[in-house]
């Protein structure tokens, strides 16, 4: 008998840009498809996905695309996927209808999207696939038990244990504890939150809060921003507002998109009546009205950071505004936020926000939650997935304080493959993984020099310097040119510039042109400003040499 | 009779760079001279100093400058403004012992250091300063209570209140009781906190916790970053290092320097004999020895940084180490942090910190601590200091909860002028202030083009284009020249470049060169190549282009 092999392609070691793939004799299926965000570390890259020419190397053998949910570090890469191989695609209704949306926009057409609810089993080659209803702050997230001849494994996706939920998206623990009762070989669980003690808080908390501040709210217009998949939290404001008597107006590029989608689909409850258009808001008075936004995470350019910059003419701020963040920044997001919440302030409005009162859930198990899956699972094997090393380490240690032993828990590396049965997982080597940097229509990696020469540039800026010779006499026809950006600052002289050329061409003259090729002639010029500006500015632009000959 | 006038040049709307000028009649007192560190949106920069050039226009009306305490937000910029006026500086020992350090780098000498002490009153003009003992991260930490015939102000500097505090730095509540009891006109008090609710941890559970992991480690090498100037958490350390029988190492400049200097005052007290230097800890076994290092803000080159990613040849980690982060990390430096930490787990390393254990407590205080700080000194007015506009407003709305009036309450902005006295206070004014950006051996400002550009720079990278042309005809006399960096990735074919030259010549060929001045024709060139480029690439680097007459 073969055994199972699971490749780790994204979502290990780090946040984002999830991927996992089973292998099992000819078949093999993908667990999602997620980008990242480019770090501070990657100037003008638009997103991060993953290296997936190991999939593309095997293409025959994929038999599907199972996601677990429809968050973007879960499906953002799905379009560039589908650039190298072709399969099904399985998942919850609302999870498809936030990919035909990538689809549509990537003009991708001839795709097979099959919805599926909590309970179907796909099956797929030699996998039977069974989803199993989870909850996380999207509707539709899933548990995936994946049943092979080496066994089962459990594949949570992201998700956290909510014994109050809002709608339908019950953590479906029973059947959970089935799939636990009858051996469950391996158990692929996400980390995020391992560090955080006891419980996360309920969704139907923040409800509650909402409810007393729309009370305490009632003559202020309420503008409420929010991550948009997070519909759960959109049916309880939209309840709030029916109960407080407002009008709602949906403002945000995905915020309208994904409303529209969830009401479509029936996941949004709502009668048609209390929606307003953005643009149609001025007919109400303040009291009457709830706006719900985007840009919870300061996003540039988003609804809320133009609105509390002054620079979206639908919706202008004052202090009769009462503005409730319902998000906790993600981390690189903190100044962001910030800067969004003092300017806020500065405008007079009511500002509502996490530090402040419990207007957001996370949508991740803490600690405890973590234990019930562990406990119900009760899996041979434990491998913890999502999450940077830190969170792995401590689910690994978690897992052994409930009573597993260290070798039966593999903490995954980008790449590796492991294989599992019944009795025995072990790492069995590599697979081509990394990151795969969009820009624009190019792709790069972290490591390239065109990342490394951004960070170079933006440092102490460039310097092109532009030295004309005689082919014939090898002399210097025209002093030279300098032309820098970034680099010389106003309350600086001119007369560094022109030091600069005099300094060059001093010691071009110096020099033996006649010996220098054109190589060495450019390094001599680099050589030469390169001191002269650092002895002069104590900084060291990127000297762009060019020698022309005519 | 005259008011009291105080101006804002920094730490206001801000977090660092505090610096708060007094003025009463012919004089004037400063209060503590920070720096900022820059952020994201100033690449390059090395430092962020105040505009003095308000105190430089008043030179002659300066009668001292009085530091709080010692943290580089609070005395980073003395020799900046030392650069601009003359003033005696007036602060405790360990302040002015590290004050000390940065003149003799800055070789500045002939500036008069005047050590004062808790109760200490320095009468400058119509000023009294009076020195109060605070309890912060640093010894030596002062509150100031200002009397001038308009009436009594008090600036609390940074501060907690710490009932059980380590050290003798106790929060002098008494004397700032009865100062309360003679009638405080104005409070400006310090709001890092405002929005934690309760009292913040005493330092003293730090030690509690230390003193567990140290009986728990103890088979362990024992490594422990943290700030250098938080003495008292290095007391902590040291007594636990002679309590379990350990040698201890410092090393990072900062610590040894400010153990260094510590030690020297007795504020650090230690018997010489359990200090080894961390060239020799390999005579020790793990078990004996605690390397206490810097870099627990995950900064560059910081020694743990370099230990973490094996780039620090005195200490090289492995399983039988045992590294406490005690600090938490300041709000953008979550992500270096956290790289740390992921480092340190890889290496096999027993990693604890703040998420984990209480291995550090803040030194600024809470909700209830300010409260008690506003009850204690009952001012007439109050302007709350020290955060950004929202810790500004929320002390705003604390201080009414306790029941002032809104009037009676100014949040100050950068520059902005107030004038005080026991019956009125208002804004009378503004001065010029803002931030000064030390670049090398250059000064900018945020919005200067050089800043803009590297942005810009970073973003897709730079080109440069020559063209020469003849003087004579007008004509191209050999083909465009191209270099770029940061915009052309490897995996993208040359023939970008090859064909951006050839599309550049064809358009100039086409266009009347003759009709075209230097300008125009750069214009040009600039214009064909971004089009081209962005046509190619959907990216816009930076274009230079130069036009060579020969």
């Amino acid at each position: 008998m073969d055994n199972l092999k699971i490749s780790f392609l994204g979502g290990v070691n780090e946040i984002g840009k999830n991927m996992t793939v089973l292998e099992y004799g000819k078949d093999m299926i993908i667990i999602d498809s997620g980008l990242s965000f480019p770090d501070e570390a990657m100037p003008g890259v638009d997103l991060v996905v993953q290296d997936v020419s190991y999939l593309a190397a095997n293409k025959s053998k994929i038999r599907g695309i199972f996601i677990t949910h429809g968050h973007e570090d879960h499906i953002g890469s799905i379009c560039y996927l589908l650039d190298h191989i072709k399969a099904p695609i399985y998942a919850s209704r609302v999870t498809l209808g936030l990919i035909e949306n990538k689809l549509r926009e990537a003009k991708k057409t001839n795709i097979m999207l099959k919805s599926i609810k909590s309970g179907s089993v796909i099956v797929a080659g030699n996998f039977k696939v069974e989803f199993i209803s989870v909850t996380h702050s999207i509707p539709g997230a899933m548990a995936l038990a994946i049943t092979t001849p080496a066994g089962i494994a459990v594949h949570t996706g992201d998700f956290k244990i909510d014994f109050t939920p809002v709608g339908n998206d019950i953590c479906d623990l029973k059947r959970l504890a089935e799939i636990g009762k009858k051996g469950v070989t391996l158990l692929m669980c996400e980390s995020t939150n391992v560090e955080r003690e006891g419980f996360s808080m309920s969704e139907s908390v923040v409800g509650k809060t909402m409810d007393g501040l729309f009370a305490k709210l009632k003559d202020k217009r309420i503008i409420i921003a929010t991550f948009a998949s997070n519909v759960h939290r959109l049916q309880q404001i939209l309840d709030l507002a029916v109960k407080y008597k407002r009008k709602i107006a949906f403002t945000g590029r995905s915020m309208v998109n994904v409303s529209d989608m969830a009401i479509k689909l029936g996941e949004l409850k709502c009668d048609k009546e209390i929606i307003v258009d953005i643009e149609k808001i001025e007919k109400y008075a303040d009291k009457e009205l709830v706006i719900l936004s985007t840009g919870s995470q300061g996003e540039n350019m988003s609804a809320l950071t133009r609105m509390a910059s002054d620079n979206f003419p639908k919706v202008k701020l004052n202090e009769h505004d009462a503005v409730i963040l319902s998000a906790a920044p993600i981390p690189g997001n903190e100044k962001a936020v910030n800067t969004i919440i003092n300017n806020l302030y500065r405008k007079g409005c009511k500002v509502i926000y996490n530090e402040l009162a419990d207007v957001h859930a996370s949508g991740h198990a803490y600690k405890e939650e973590l234990k019930i899956m562990h406990s119900l699972i009760k899996p041979k094997f434990f491998i913890p997935v999502h999450g940077e090393y830190r969170h792995l380490k401590n689910h690994q240690m978690l897992a052994k304080e409930l009573g597993m032993k260290e070798r039966d828990i593999i903490i995954p590396e980008l790449g590796m493959k492991v294989e599992v049965n019944k009795d025995v997982m072990k790492v069995c080597g590599t697979v081509p993984a990394g990151e795969v940097l969009i820009d624009g229509t190019g792709l790069g990696d972290r490591d390239s020099n065109v990342i490394r020469d951004r960070l170079t540039l933006s440092q102490d800026g460039v310097c092109a310097i532009v030295v004309t010779i005689s082919k014939k006499s090898r002399q210097i026809v025209c002093p030279p040119e300098i032309i820098s950006r970034g680099f010389i600052y106003q309350q600086e002289a001119t007369d560094i510039i022109t030091e600069a050329k005099e300094t060059i061409f001093k010691n071009l003259k110096a020099a033996d042109l006649k010996s220098l090729d054109q190589q060495e002639l450019r390094n001599t010029i680099r050589k030469v400003s390169t001191n002269f500006f650092f002895k002069k500015t104590k900084r060291k632009p990127m000297i762009l040499s060019i020698v022309t000959e005519v």
